[in-house]
C-alpha cells in the first residue's frame, strides 16, 4: 500500500505522493487510471516528492497532468507541495527550495495554511511567449473574430495573453478564449485572462486555460493578469485577484524581478491506495 | 478523523462510512462539500452502515445523493455495501441482510469481487410505477416528438420505461431519455433504458437516468431491462447485459419472483479524513 494526500488550491486538486519514504513507479497509464474521477482518486496533477538531483534544492517536484503526460509548472500545485513536505515531517525548514523541469522554486509557508511560490521571472520577449509581432510593446492589437481587442501578451513560464474587461461576469469567456487560444499569432496556443480591475490594488478574473477551458483557478493565469496590470499602470503591486475558486495575492516589484504568488493550500484526506 | 472506504460499482462511485464502530453524524450540507470533486472527496453516493433497527436484518444501509438528500435505493451502491462489512470485518457472513428505506435487501458476496443483491419483485402495477395508462399491458404505444415509440414500463422500486433498439451506439440517448423522462405520461418522471438484443441471454444497455443524465451503470436500470426483455419473450433469464462501465447479470424466474442482479464491488482505497 502506498501512501497519499490529497490536496488542493483554490479547487486545482492534487495527489501527492511521498517518493522519499516510499518506493513507487508509475506509469502514463496508472496514471490515467488513478485520475478517474469515478474509478480512481480523482486530480487534475499527480505531484511527486522525490530527492533532488542538484544540491542547492531540498526536494525534486515533479508534475503529471491527468493524461500521463509530466508538465514544467503549475502554481497551485507548488503551494499544495510546500504544504506536503512540511506537514509530513519531510522538512522543517519552513523556506523550500524545489527543484521542477523549468528551474528552482521557492515556496515559502506562512500562518494559516497560506503559502508563498517565487514564480521567477516574467518575459515578456516575444519570441520566448512565443507571441507572433514585428515588435515588442506593452499590449497588441489582435483581430478576433471580426473585432479588434487589446491584449497583453507575456510567459509566467507558459503563455499568457490578457484581456482587461468591463465585468468578468458578462465576458465572452468560452468564445473569445476558444479563439484566441488557437490564434495564429500564438503559435504554441494561449491561456487567456479575462481581468476586471476593481480598484488599484484588487481585481477579478477569470481564466480560459489551454487544453482545459475555463477553470475555477489558473495561479500562472493571476500571475499573468497581476503583471499585465502593474506594467500598464492599471494596478499597483501587491494585487490581489478574486478568481471563481477563491482569492490570490501576487507581488510584482517591476521589470526584473520575480513574481511572488501567496494563496491556500488544502489538505483534504490521507488514503492508503494499492498501486 | 474518521476512516472511510471509497469504492465503485461499474463507474457509479461511492464513500462508505462505518458508523458502528466510529461516531459522526453529517449534515446535508457536509455531504454535499464531501461530494465536490475538486475540494472534497467526490463520489455518486454516500454509503452509511449503521447498527440494525429491526431483528432480521444484519446492518442498516443508508443512501445520500450528492446532494445531500436520503434516498431509498441503489443497486451498485448494495454491491459496494456487501462488500465493505465483510473486508471491514463487521461481519463473517458472506449473506448479508441490510435494512433500507425501501425494506430489507439479501446481498450475496461471490466469488473475485463479485456480489449478487437480491432486488425484490418489480412491480407492473401502472399506478404502482406511476404511469398513466387505461390498463395493464406487456407494451405500451406512447407519443414522443411527433412519433410513436414502444415501451415497457415497470418498477424496480424506481419507475423505469425500457425500450428496443436496433443499435444502443447511434441510439437517440440524449434527446429522446430527456423528452420518456418528461413526458405527462409518466408523473413522478421515468429513468429510461434503451436495450438492444444481441441473442437470446445477452444485450446492450445504455440509461438515461431520472435527474442525472445519462450514466455508466444503472443497476436498477439493468433490472428493469433484463425483466422487460424476459417478459416480452426476446430474452431468457439469467440474461447479462453490456453497459457503458461494465457488465451486470440479471436473473429473473417470472412473475411473483425477485429480480437478481450480480455485478462487481471495487474498493479503490482507504481514507481518512477530519470531520
Amino acid at each position: 500500500m502506498i501512501a497519499f494526500s490529497k490536496m488542493h488550491g483554490l479547487g486545482n486538486d492534487f495527489m501527492v505522493i511521498d517518493l522519499i519514504s516510499q518506493r513507487a513507479s508509475l506509469k502514463p497509464k496508472q496514471i490515467r487510471a488513478l485520475a478517474d474521477r469515478h474509478t480512481g482518486i480523482g486530480f487534475d496533477q499527480l505531484l511527486l516528492v522525490e530527492p533532488p538531483q542538484r544540491p542547492d534544492a531540498d526536494f525534486r517536484y515533479r508534475i503529471f497532468n491527468a493524461d500521463g503526460g509530466e508538465v514544467e509548472q503549475c502554481g497551485n500545485g507548488a503551494r499544495c507541495f510546500g504544504r506536503f513536505v512540511f506537514e509530513q515531517g519531510l522538512t522543517r525548514k519552513k523556506h523550500i527550495r524545489a527543484e521542477t523541469l523549468s528551474g528552482l522554486i521557492e515556496i515559502r509557508l506562512q500562518e494559516q495554511g497560506m503559502v508563498c511560490v517565487d514564480m521567477g521571472l516574467p518575459r515578456f520577449t516575444p519570441a520566448k511567449i512565443p507571441f507572433i509581432t514585428e515588435a515588442e510593446a506593452l499590449s497588441y492589437p489582435l483581430e478576433v473574430g471580426g473585432q479588434t481587442l487589446e491584449i497583453a501578451a507575456l510567459s509566467i513560464g507558459n503563455p499568457h495573453a490578457v484581456l482587461r474587461v468591463e465585468r468578468v461576469k458578462t465576458a465572452k469567456v468560452g468564445r473569445l478564449g476558444a479563439l484566441i487560444e488557437r490564434h495564429p499569432r500564438f503559435p504554441a496556443r494561449v491561456n487567456v485572462g479575462f481581468l476586471q480591475v476593481t480598484n488599484r490594488h484588487s481585481g477579478k478574473l477569470r481564466v480560459w486555460e489551454r487544453g482545459a477551458g475555463e477553470t475555477r483557478a489558473c495561479g500562472t493565469g493571476a500571475c499573468a493578469a497581476a503583471v499585465a496590470a502593474i506594467r500598464q499602470g492599471w494596478m499597483e503591486s501587491p494585487v490581489e485577484l478574486q478568481l471563481r475558486g477563491g482569492l490570490l495575492d501576487i507581488a510584482w516589484a517591476g521589470d526584473g524581478q520575480p513574481v511572488l504568488m501567496t494563496g491556500p493550500a488544502v489538505t483534504v484526506y490521507q488514503g492508503q491506495i494499492a498501486l
